[in-house]
C-alpha cells in the first residue's frame, strides 16, 4: 500500500520515477485521498480529477522556485502529498496537521492561503510582476478550474495579463465541464466548441483576450501533461493552457454525479453512502421548501445563486421544476446581486442566497446597484454561524458587521424556525427595503414569531423582568434564554429578555425604556463584535447610566477551531457570563 | 439659441424631427453641455461623444416603456436634456435640480442612481428578466463605455447573458478607445482588431461568450445610430452593438486630449482654461512626490492603480518615467488589490490607490487575498472625507468602518502632511501588515509626527489634560485642536488631545489611563458612526464609569449636501460640542 508515495518526501522525490512509477504514484494518491476522504470529507471530484496533472506539475516544474498557485485550493490535496504532507492522507493520526486548502504555515510550497474562487490569476500575476521587477527567471503556474473561470476577479485578471503583463506566466486551465453544480456562461460554450476541436476553433476566449493558447485533450494522463508542460516551460509570456479532465476520476459514483461528490462527509467507499446522518429538519431544508412553494404560488418569484444551489437545499430536480424562476448565474456574486437589483426595479421578487462568506465579493453591489436604489431584494446566507464552517476562509463572522455599514440594508437574525420563515415571507413580499437574512446556524428550534416586520429595528420583548437585559441576537437566542434561566434560578430575579431580530440597527425607543429599571444591558451575537450589534448597543448609552457587557467573536481570523472551545476561551459560556453579571449588577 | 432643443420636452418631441432638426438638435445639446459646464464644471467627453447616440436612442425607442440603463450614468446628460429636464442645462438657475447621474428621483427615464463602472449589463438582465417573468415585451438597452467593460461585474454579466438570457437584451458599447486615462488590458486589443476590421474579424470576444454582434462605424453620426438601432430593436436575444464613437466631439481641446477632459472644473470655454485655481500643495501632489521619489529609489517598488492616476497626482509623463514601476490595471479593482497581494507575497512593494468610494470592490479580496495572507502592500484611498465629493454614488465615508471588520488590516488617518509622508514611508517598507491609509480631505496642514507605526493602535497623546479626552481622528484632528482650545478658554480647565492616528484599532492602555482622571472621552471622525471609530472607544468604556461622547456621519447616503450646513444638521460643530461637554462634565 502506498509503496511509491511513501518513497515521496518532496517533489525531487518525483523527478526520479519513471513513468509506470508515476502512474503507480497516481494510484498511491487515489488511495491516499480514500483514505482521509472516507473518514474526514473533504472535496472529493477535485482532487480525483487533477492527480496526473500535479504530478505533472511537480515532475516538470521545480517547486517552490517555480511558483505554483491553486484556485480556491481545494484540489490541492495531491500537491500536498507530493510536498511533504503525504501523513495527512495515509496516516489517520497525522489528518488533523493539513488544512483543506493551500496553507502557507503548511509548507514552502503554497504561497497563499485560498478559499474563495477565482482569485488563482490575479494572485499569480503578482508573483509574476515581483519577479520581473526583480530580475528572476522562475515559472509562475496558476491552475484554476473551469468553474472559477466566471468570477469577475478572474475575468479582470484574465483582461490584464492578456496584454500588460510581457513575461512567464502559464494558466492551467482545468476543464472539468462542471462547476458546483452544472455550468452556467456563455464562455462554457466556447470552452465546448474548443474542447470539440481540440483547442482549434477560430473562436476563442482566451485569444481575444491576447493571450497564447494550448489544448491538451488527456489531462488524466501524466505522459500526455508532462509533454504540454515541458512545451510551456520557461516561456516569456502569458499562455493557457487548456486542458480536459475528468472530474472524480477513478471513483465511479463520483464520476457519474459530479455534483453530489464536488465535496463529502466521511462515507463507506463500497456504497457511496455517507457515514453521517443529517438531521431531518434543517434550515436549509426549510429554505428548499419556501423557495418551491413560493415559486409555484407566485410568477413574480425568482430564485438566484452563484452556485450554491445546494445551499438552499435546491436538488437538481427541484430546479428543474422551478424552470425559468431559477437562476444559477455561475460563480458570479456581483451580477447575481445586481441582476437580482434590475429584477426588483422592474417588479419581480428576487431571492439570492448563498455562503455568508462569499456575500463578501458583493459590498460594492449590496451598497450601489441595490441599496442607494433601495431596490427590495432578499438575500439568504447560510454558514452564518460560528459554528458552521471552521475554516479561515470559510468563516461567516464577519458579515453582519461589514454590511450593516451599508444604509437602507435591512439585515434579520431570525432566532426559530418560524421567525425565519415569516421573515422570508414578509421580506420576499415587501417593496420598501434591501433585506439580508442570516440564516441560524444551530439546530432547527421552533416558537413563536411575529409575521410583519415592516417596523424597522423593532426589538421584541420577550420576558419582561429587571435590573439585567438580555439581548440575544438571532441563533444566539437560545444562549440568552439559558443565560436568563441561569440568573432567575442562581441570581433570584427575573431578566428582561428580547430578541433583536434586526441585527442592522437598534430600538431607541426600547433601549430608552430600559434605563427605568436595568442597570445592565447584555448582547450575544453570532458574529465579531467590532462593527457589530453589541457595538450599536453599546453606543447609544454611552454617554448615559447603563452598563453594556457585549458578547460575540473577536476581529481574529480563526481557523479549524473547535466552536465549543473557542466560546469557553472567549468568556462566552453561560457559566462565564453569568459570573460577569454578577460582579457588574448591585 | 437652442431652437430646437426648446421645443423637447419629451422623447416623443424628438420623434417628431427631421434629420436636418435632429442635427440642429445635437449643436443645441452641445451648446448646452457648454453652458452648464462652462459654469459648474462636470463629465465633459463622456457627454459630448455620446449626443447622437442618445438622440438616435430617444428616436427609435420608447422610454419609459423601453428601458435605458446608462453606465456610471455619467454619459446621461443629453438623456436628461431630452426626457424634460433641459433646463438643469439651459437655465442657470436650474442647474442645481439635475443631478450629474441618473436619478430616479428626478424622471420616471432614470432607472437606477448610478456612479459606480461596470454595472449597467447585470442590471439590464435583472429588467429583462423581469419582463420575461410578466410575459412582457419592452426592449432592454444598455449602454457601457469600453472603459466600464474591464471591470468583474461587467465581465461576468456579459457571461451569463450571453447564454442564459435568450430574449431581448440590447449592450451598446460605446468604444471611444479611452477609459479615464488610456485604456490597458487585452479586450482592448479586440476592440481595436474589431474596429480595423469594421467587425469583420473573426477574433470577436464577444461572440466567444454567445452574444451576437453587429459594429457601427459611425457612432457619431445620427442617421447611421438610428438605422443600427432600428435594425436591432425588438430583437428576441442579448445583441451587443458596438459603436465607435468619439470622446469630446465638438470641442476641440477635449478631442486632442481625453484624459484631461473626461471631466472638468468651470472653465473658459475660449481658451479651456479652469476658472478655479488648485492650492499649490494638495495631498494628491505629496502622493505623487512620494511615489516618484520612492520608485527612483528602490527598484521593488511599484504604484497600481485601477484607471484613476489622477487620483495618485500621476500625469502622463510621471507615468512614462516610472515605466514598469507603474501599472494601470484599467477599471479592475479586484484584479488591482489581488495582484498587489502577490507582489508583496514574492518581495515587492505594492502601492495601489483609488478613491475611497471605488475600494468597496475590494472588500472580498482586501479580506482573502491580502488580510488573510497578512501579505504587506498599502492601499492609499482619496476621496475619503465627507468633504471632497458628495454625490451619492461616491460617498468615501463608508470605508474606513466597513473595512475596519477585516482582522490584520492597519487602517491609519493621518492629520498632517508630516504624518501622511511618514506613514507611506514606513508602511510601503515594513513587512508585517496590509495598510490602509485615508488621505486628509482638508487642506494640507503641517504638524510634527512620528516615523514608526509599528506598534499597532498607539494613540499619540498630543496635549495631556484633564477631564475631557479628546480623540480626534485623522482629517478631524484639527476640529480636535479647536475644541481644546474652546474648552480652555470657556469652561477653565485643559482637555487631553489624542491623536489616535489609528482608526482600526483602540489603544487599550491608554484609554485604561484615561480612567484616572477624565470623565469623558470626545471622539470625533470623517466617516459613519455605525462599525466606525467612535463606537469601538465607547465599547471598551461599555461596562465602565466613563461617559463616551461620538461625532461621526450618520449611515445615511447623503446627496449634494453642503458639507459645513450637514456638520451643523449633525450637531458637530465646535460651539455644539462644546454645549455637550458642558452639560456632561461636573
Amino acid at each position: 500500500m502506498y509503496e511509491i508515495l511513501k518513497t515521496i518526501n518532496s517533489p525531487a522525490d518525483v523527478k526520479k520515477l519513471n513513468f509506470e512509477q508515476l502512474k503507480t504514484l497516481a494510484a498511491d494518491i487515489r488511495e491516499a485521498l480514500f483514505n482521509r476522504l472516507t473518514k474526514i470529507g473533504g472535496h472529493f471530484g477535485p482532487n480525483f480529477g487533477i492527480v496526473e496533472t500535479e504530478i505533472a506539475m511537480h515532475y516538470v516544474f521545480n517547486s517552490p522556485r517555480d511558483k505554483f498557485v491553486f484556485d480556491v485550493s481545494h484540489q490541492s490535496y495531491p500537491h500536498k502529498m507530493l510536498t511533504g504532507r503525504k501523513n495527512g492522507y495515509i496516516d489517520d493520526k497525522h489528518f488533523k496537521e493539513d488544512s483543506g486548502y493551500t496553507n502557507p504555515g503548511e509548507s514552502e510550497h503554497d504561497l497563499f492561503n485560498v478559499g474563495h474562487t477565482s482569485t488563482s490569476i490575479s494572485l499569480a500575476s503578482g508573483l509574476a510582476k515581483a519577479r520581473d521587477l526583480k530580475g528572476g527567471k522562475e515559472n509562475v503556474i496558476a491552475l484554476i478550474g473551469d468553474g472559477s473561470l466566471s468570477g469577475g476577479e478572474a475575468l479582470e485578471a484574465l483582461d490584464f495579463v492578456g496584454s500588460e503583463l510581457k513575461s512567464n506566466l502559464i494558466i492551467i486551465v482545468n476543464d472539468n465541464q462542471q462547476s458546483i453544480p452544472e455550468v452556467h456562461g456563455g464562455l462554457y460554450q466556447n470552452l465546448t466548441e474548443l474542447r470539440k476541436t481540440k483547442g482549434k476553433a477560430t473562436n476563442n476566449f482566451f485569444k481575444t483576450l491576447g493571450l497564447d493558447y494550448i489544448y491538451e485533450e488527456n489531462g488524466n494522463d501524466i505522459q500526455a501533461m508532462i509533454k504540454v508542460l515541458q512545451k510551456v516551460k520557461n516561456i516569456d509570456h502569458p499562455i493557457v493552457v487548456h486542458i480536459n479532465t475528468q472530474k472524480g476520476k477513478g471513483y465511479k459514483p463520483a464520476e457519474e454525479n459530479r455534483e453530489a461528490w464536488h465535496w463529502c462527509m466521511p462515507f463507506n467507499k463500497e456504497t457511496g453512502i455517507a457515514k453521517v446522518r443529517f438531521p431531518a429538519e434543517s434550515y436549509t431544508a426549510l429554505t428548499a421548501g419556501y423557495i418551491m412553494n413560493k415559486a409555484a404560488q407566485d410568477k413574480d418569484f425568482v430564485a438566484i445563486t452563484p452556485s450554491m444551489p445546494a445551499l438552499g437545499g435546491l436538488t437538481p430536480d427541484m430546479r428543474g421544476k422551478l424552470g425559468k424562476q431559477y437562476i444559477d448565474v455561475c460563480i458570479a456574486e456581483e451580477h447575481a446581486i445586481a441582476m437580482a437589483s434590475g429584477i426588483a426595479k422592474a417588479g419581480g421578487k428576487p431571492l439570492v442566497f448563498t455562503g455568508s462568506t462569499f456575500i463578501q465579493r458583493t459590498y460594492d453591489q449590496i451598497s450601489q446597484d441595490v441599496c442607494i436604489n433601495n431596490n427590495p431584494i432578499t438575500v439568504v446566507l447560510n454558514f452564518a454561524s460560528f459554528d458552521s464552517l471552521t475554516d479561515v476562509t470559510h468563516l461567516g463572522i464577519f458579515t453582519m458587521a461589514a454590511f450593516s455599514t451599508i444604509p437602507n440594508l435591512v439585515i434579520l437574525a431570525p432566532p426559530s424556525k418560524e421567525e425565519y420563515l415569516n421573515m422570508l415571507d414578509w421580506s420576499v413580499d415587501q417593496q420598501e427595503h434591501p433585506v439580508m437574512i442570516m440564516m441560524p446556524g444551530n439546530q432547527v428550534t421552533s416558537r413563536p414569531a411575529e409575521t410583519d416586520y415592516s417596523k424597522i429595528n423593532t426589538f421584541k420583548v420577550e420576558q419582561t423582568g429587571e435590573k439585567v437585559a438580555i439581548l440575544a441576537l438571532g441563533d444566539f437566542y437560545q444562549r440568552g434564554e439559558e443565560l436568563s434561566g441561569k440568573v432567575k434560578s442562581e441570581l433570584g430575579f427575573t431578566p428582561t429578555l428580547i430578541n433583536p431580530r434586526f441585527a442592522s440597527g437598534v430600538d431607541e425607543q426600547l433601549l430608552t425604556d430600559l434605563q427605568q429599571n436595568h442597570q445592565l444591558v447584555i448582547t450575544l451575537e453570532d458574529g465579531i463584535l467590532e462593527g457589530g450589534f453589541g457595538q450599536k448597543v453599546a453606543t447609544f448609552y454611552s454617554d448615559k447610566d447603563m452598563k453594556v457587557k457585549t458578547y460575540g467573536l473577536k476581529k481574529e481570523f480563526y481557523d479549524r477551531y473547535n466552536p465549543q472551545e473557542l466560546l469557553k476561551q472567549l468568556g462566552m459560556t453561560t457559566e462565564q457570563i453569568l459570573l460577569d453579571v454578577k460582579s457588574l449588577v448591585k
